[in-house]
């Protein structure tokens, strides 16, 4: 069937623009064409985090690819806010979920980050990408974040980008009076700690830095994934593309 | 060991007061005694939803259950406010996490609903009035949201008292402003959508409610789990208690 408005989105790195040929990959056709079940002549809307969505065309394929044409220009490009999220990997479900719901939320950047009382020694980057990039088609936007590899939180803080300010959200501030009071600039970072919580010297260290201000997240302590949820929404719906 | 704070908590049935003896069933005594390896004369922090936390200290115990008698109460009991949270179950793990996270976030009760596009027939309450225990087990809470058994939208809205607001999460309005603006009463409703949004004539239906307040969450379209996550921050955040 033809259609209007397309039931299936995909991103992809080729350029895109008026009758700009895209080839799909093998995984991709996969998707396509078996999954999704669609033939020549079905449309499909296409995104590659620069130039908006376009509805495409498929024109060929078989297995191992296939040619989708762009027909029109459908959506235009959104640039998520110029927020990160920091957050120490914890189990493989919750720590997909976290990439996932950063996506949806709406981050630019999700850096994954090892703390004193971080469990994990390293991440599958690639699946995390992936999982990003799931999201994005699904949520509809245009851009996916990207996934950094893992790295140690007390490094990062070494170079932190003195513009860039920090919503460190405290576990030591559970019941305080929640969301973010004093804000400005428009480059920021949530950090969520591990379960178990960041160590003292770490909690130290963030307080004494000018750029970061502690968040509280109500009265309740939260698992890391529901942590990162919450201060998205504050964030977004305070500062952010909620507004 | 014994310890001043308590790392368990537990959820029980019994009351909650000085010397008072509490017995704990099969399923418990594994939990503290196999999995957390608790001895006689370590301490546990209980609380029933209705008398504060209490540190208990184990008395006796064996495979098939113990005895723990309370030490001293710990901390008052914190009703959450008067939120409910109605959502259309969707795959497992995922309407798992929304009883989880609604635990987390402080919702008084939580209402699976079936809507018309909702593919659940059935739910294991059972099994999601676990998973809310378990959660106010671990975020500290001293409450367990009841999870009702799974009941038709349409119903629920016939009967539905007319002096508690609802706020429909309503994806028809992704992109609109978001929050809470007009605001006002103490006993809510927060009502999430299925995967595919709810019918044309439900939306209808809500729109006319004069107790329905419609809001956005944001540019993107959210998974279920997510924005169940996000409306409670939203709704704790402006009316509840993490104000």
């Amino acid at each position: 069937m033809s259609q209007d408005r397309a039931k299936v989105r995909l991103y992809v790195d080729a350029p895109l623009g008026v009758a700009q040929s895209v080839p799909v990959n093998r995984e991709q056709a996969n998707y396509l064409f078996n999954v999704m079940r669609l033939a020549t002549g079905d449309r499909v809307a296409l995104f590659n985090g620069r130039d908006g969505e376009w509805l495409a065309e498929v024109v060929t394929h078989n297995k191992r690819g296939g040619i989708l044409t762009c027909v029109a220009k459908s959506g235009p490009q959104c640039q998520p806010p110029d927020l990160w999220l920091l957050f120490a990997p914890i189990k493989k479900t919750r720590t997909d979920f976290i990439v996932e719901k950063a996506a949806e939320m709406g981050a630019a950047r999700i850096l994954p980050v090892q703390t004193r009382h971080t469990n994990a020694e390293r991440i599958r980057q690639d699946r995390l990408q992936a999982h990003a990039i799931e999201a994005a088609e699904q949520c509809g936007g245009t851009y996916v974040p990207e996934v950094a590899e893992l790295q140690q939180l007390a490094r990062l803080l070494d170079d932190w980008p003195m513009d860039r300010q920090i919503m460190f959200c405290d576990e030591s501030l559970v019941g305080a009076k929640a969301g973010l009071t004093a804000a400005s600039g428009d480059k920021w970072a949530i950090l969520i700690g591990p379960e178990g919580g960041f160590a003292e010297e770490e909690t130290t260290r963030l307080r004494e830095m000018d750029c970061v201000i502690s968040v509280s997240l109500g009265p309740r302590i939260l698992r890391a994934d529901t942590a990162a949820v919450a201060a998205l929404t504050l964030w977004q719906a305070t500062l952010g593309d909620w507004r």
